[in-house]
């Protein structure tokens, strides 16, 4: 059976010794000491390790069933989800008016990863939940807010979204379900959408769906949708629970993974909706909590990879099989462990200094969405915006690979169900689909966030790193090493855009066409850009006494493999980029 | 429910138009004339179309049952079996005086593709059979021979391999599964196997079991293994099938995939076995089969690919969502079809220049099986043993990487089991494990091939690309786009070598931390020269007039496809390499 260990001293290299933040001028950020962010880092670790890693294997096997219209969750998620209520975690930066702790974002996302890591279908339920709470939050009336958020907050009730349809999930404006205007003011919400996670299960009183659809009569396409709440059981004006509402579980799907997690079919028949903001601007409703909801799924994609690499590392300590090319390791034993193998420590370093790398930027963005938050940084606005399709597709595409990466430690017993890595692999699958399909990611950066507002923020990217370089020019402990790669990627980088405004006006198929090696370059230099500001802090560390100097140095080595053996990825993805659509595009479709 | 359709087009174009089989001097080869291959391949497929692929999801679904003791194959596979065995598809290339066709072994490979395509858990219990029949075939005695060849032939008898302990899979020479010699001269062998493919079923009268096994007293380690027939059922002098043999199915694996196929756990109770060849010469056995063995496990990489592939194109054709940036597709519909978004047209030709690349680098490794067993061509076997690491590595990573891509093309459908891809994903992914894990391949390359008898064939090979570059050097057509990558990419590949030769004596970690990237770059290299080789005999079927145009430009097309956007991976994995063991061995072994 896997285990799982939460990264601590990991998480607070980079909460502490990078990011400093309790000396930032975040509000709410004074508080994030150390101490304080170790409690709670150590506390969710605990909970992780003991309570939702033992029911992960349990989740995928047994699944969700639906028994009479009813959802039933997997043995051990009842008692498991009152634990997490119980705990105050799935309220930690909710408004402290809706009974949330109001703690900074970051906090929310540190304190999310070992949950993410330790069972990502049972975690699904508050996480959907908290992006419902956002929407509401943001977009709700006040009456709204009091009827609904303070029950959200403790995941009393639970909430879904719910935007796709059988024919459309990317193109929404296709969208059929349609919402009728009654004369109480609500809307009469009928139609089907299909993958809604958590659709319907009883670990909640209730559930809050957030129902995107059209009313009758208002704009073409994507401009006439609206959003709306519906709740599965009806909300007395007094708070208490009413009759049910006209909606119905259809199905729950098969998935390859996420078995724990109920993927419905919803079916809406005439149930009571109510419309949320303005009418047609449900869109808009959807987008304010996207940066948001995006970092959470690339959380998911390199969580998944954070357990599976620490247990691949512990199987490859364990497991005797062939010996040191330079010599016996352990000559006393019948053979040495897989980790002598140079081919094995490639594998495990090529998740480490992806796993850090992908934290760093993950806790930079979580960090940036505070900014903006508490500060109204519009900056910080801008570079999150940028950086959130990256973050999704690149964290989910590479958390994918490297969970495949450390299922390949096991060799045949990878494929085995009973050892667990499967699972990590199936699960961590999804990351790269939902929330907007990885393509569409690359699309959204190459093609609209690129030239947002003039191309400022992305300016804005290229001026930070070229900065951060200038500024440590005469760091030569971090030069060479560092910089200088770093230097080259951001190069690369920048070429590629040159490429994309000098050709794409033209045609913008040869921008497009190489949107998804952008991207995964652009995660490149982020990994670059952290990685170097990682070692920096960590050679600040060592200079400055610290202790635990094996932590600090390990973190060093392991960022100087990202630069020398991930970042020269950047120079192939430029020459793809730079073949433009011709042989993309080359072929007619029927000649595929 | 997915489909399939056999390449037919592409699978003849490699033969004739490339490899100009019937041109060639190998035995056998005389006779595959167009329509004579044709005429297999078409019924192969018609085959794998309409009696294999039906099952494939009944099999991933169901699943094999252990009941007291006896294995049941899911609803169906035993008529299809019995079809296979009826059409004599398990007989194509074995020897006629066994009851075979005594085809070549290129027109068994090129007639497996369809079957492994269309349901690769159940094409492994004749794939199984195939390989114990080769070991009989090249080590067996006469009288071995003659009591199980002709049965296997025919599958009426089925073969498995056992290789696998608990504590040991690559490692062989740590088993423990012991043979005593008994008076007879038979073996009594005891111990437990796992990981055993087609260990028990209910679709052959017996089952033959080649079985490892030391004989006590024998050499230490590797040197010490024999190989073993365990029979299922005893067979009586008379061929009759007599009493059960000693050994019993422990139990059926949970896996990732391949249900369909039963992944047994074999115990052997002191069942009687007979030496295959000579005592201690086991490994020897299984080393003569083992270009087969691994150049069919390639093949499944890139055949799942393959009906992946067929899917996704449907699907980017039939799903209408959003709209061509450069005008509407499909202006009466409500949107234009996936296709014509070029980061669907990206993915696409990923997938498609990979899947024609893989079938004919595997076609012409086939070819130089023939030459090697038909006419003792020891520079054809030298060539094949080099690239066969390449073959089983390169197409297994790929093969699941394009098949996870063809599942994105379905964006969340093609998470839901019913839709088939997952499946397809799921099954893809056991390739890169058996036979040799990739990163075991990866270090046969490296540590073994490259310099196997003093570097001469790696010196071919290159040898050979340097000709071909040389010959076709006035070729206009294909210089550019063909031509000078290749060259390109083959430079960098001997710079890889060359940095293996100049650090790997003073540290061989240093060759070995780079053998996974040498792998996947000679990959490259050798999919680049086949696609050279292919467009040239495109460019000459069309400057000959041929008819069917539009095919012969769609070759190209996607052969430019590769050259411009895969080849310059090398430079990246040359980058890579020539970093060395620094980075990868910094670590210690605690430190991850």
């Amino acid at each position: 059976m896997p285990s799982y260990t939460a990264p601590i001293k990991d998480m607070q290299f980079i909460l502490h010794d990078w990011l400093r933040v309790s000396e930032q001028d975040v509000p709410g950020y004074e508080d994030m000491d150390r101490d304080f962010t170790s409690a709670v880092l150590e506390e969710a670790g605990k909970v992780a390790s003991e309570v939702l890693m033992p029911l992960n294997e349990v989740g995928d096997r047994e699944g969700c069933v639906l028994e009479n219209g009813v959802v039933r969750t997997p043995t051990g998620f009842k008692d498991a989800f009152q634990q997490m209520k119980d705990g105050g975690w799935t309220a930690m930066d909710c408004d402290p008016d809706f009974g949330g702790a109001g703690l900074p974002y970051l906090m929310h996302t540190a304190a999310q990863e070992p949950f993410v890591s330790a069972n990502m279908a049972f975690n699904m339920y508050q996480g959907l939940t908290h992006g419902a709470y956002s929407a509401i939050y943001a977009h709700g009336s006040d009456a709204q807010k009091q009827t609904y958020l303070p029950k959200m907050t403790t995941c009393e009730w639970t909430g879904t979204m719910n935007l796709t349809e059988p024919h459309c999930g990317t193109d929404l404006g296709l969208m059929r379900t349609k919402a009728e205007p009654q004369d109480d003011g609500s809307f009469a919400i009928t139609g089907q959408k299909i993958f809604i996670s958590a659709g319907d299960h009883d670990l909640a009183d209730n559930i809050i769906h957030l129902v995107l659809a059209k009313i009758p009569g208002g704009p073409e396409g994507i401009k006439g949708v609206s959003l709306f709440i519906v709740p599965k059981i009806m909300v007395n004006e007094d708070g208490a629970l009413g009759d049910p509402n006209s909606l119905s579980v259809g199905k729950i799907e098969e998935k390859m993974g996420i078995h724990g997690n109920s993927t419905c079919v919803m079916n809406y028949d005439g149930a009571t909706g109510f419309l949320v903001g303005e009418e047609h601007k449900g869109m808009r409703a959807m987008f304010t909590m996207m940066n948001e909801a995006r970092m959470g799924v690339g959380l998911q994609g390199y969580a998944q990879a954070e357990v599976a690499y620490q247990n691949a590392v512990i199987y490859a300590n364990d497991r005797l099989q062939g010996r040191d090319v330079t010599g016996d390791k352990n000559p006393d034993g019948p053979a040495d462990p897989l980790i002598v193998h140079p081919d094995i420590r490639r594998n495990l370093m090529e998740q480490k200094s992806f796993l850090e790398g992908a934290r760093a930027l993950t806790y930079w963005g979580s960090s940036l969405i505070d900014r903006s938050h508490r500060l109204d940084d519009k900056e910080a606005d801008g570079l999150v915006s940028l950086m959130t399709p990256v973050v999704k597709g690149f964290l989910t595409d590479k958390g994918f690979e490297y969970a495949v990466a450390a299922q390949q430690v096991y060799g045949g017993h990878g494929y085995i169900e009973e050892w667990g890595m499967s699972q990590f692999a199936r699960d961590a699958r999804i990351a790269m689909i939902y929330e907007g399909a990885n393509g569409v990611q690359a699309l959204d950066l190459v093609g609209r966030k690129l030239s947002q507002d003039g191309g400022k923020h992305v300016m804005a990217f290229f001026e930070m790193v070229k900065t951060f370089i200038k500024e440590n020019d005469g760091n030569a402990a971090l030069k060479a090493d560092f910089l200088d790669p770093l230097k080259a990627a951001s190069k690369d980088l920048q070429a590629a855009g040159m490429y994309f405004m000098q050709n794409g006006v033209k045609d913008p198929n040869h921008a497009l066409a190489g949107s998804y090696d952008f991207m995964h370059m652009m995660g490149h230099v982020c990994f670059g850009y952290v990685w170097a500001n990682m070692a920096k802090s960590a050679m600040e560390a060592l200079e400055g006494g610290a202790s635990d100097t094996a932590f600090y140095e390990t973190k060093i080595a392991t960022g100087r493999y990202y630069m020398a053996r991930q970042l020269p990825a950047t120079g192939m993805h430029l020459a793809r980029i730079n073949t433009g659509a011709d042989t993309v595009m080359a072929l007619e479709a029927d000649q595929f």
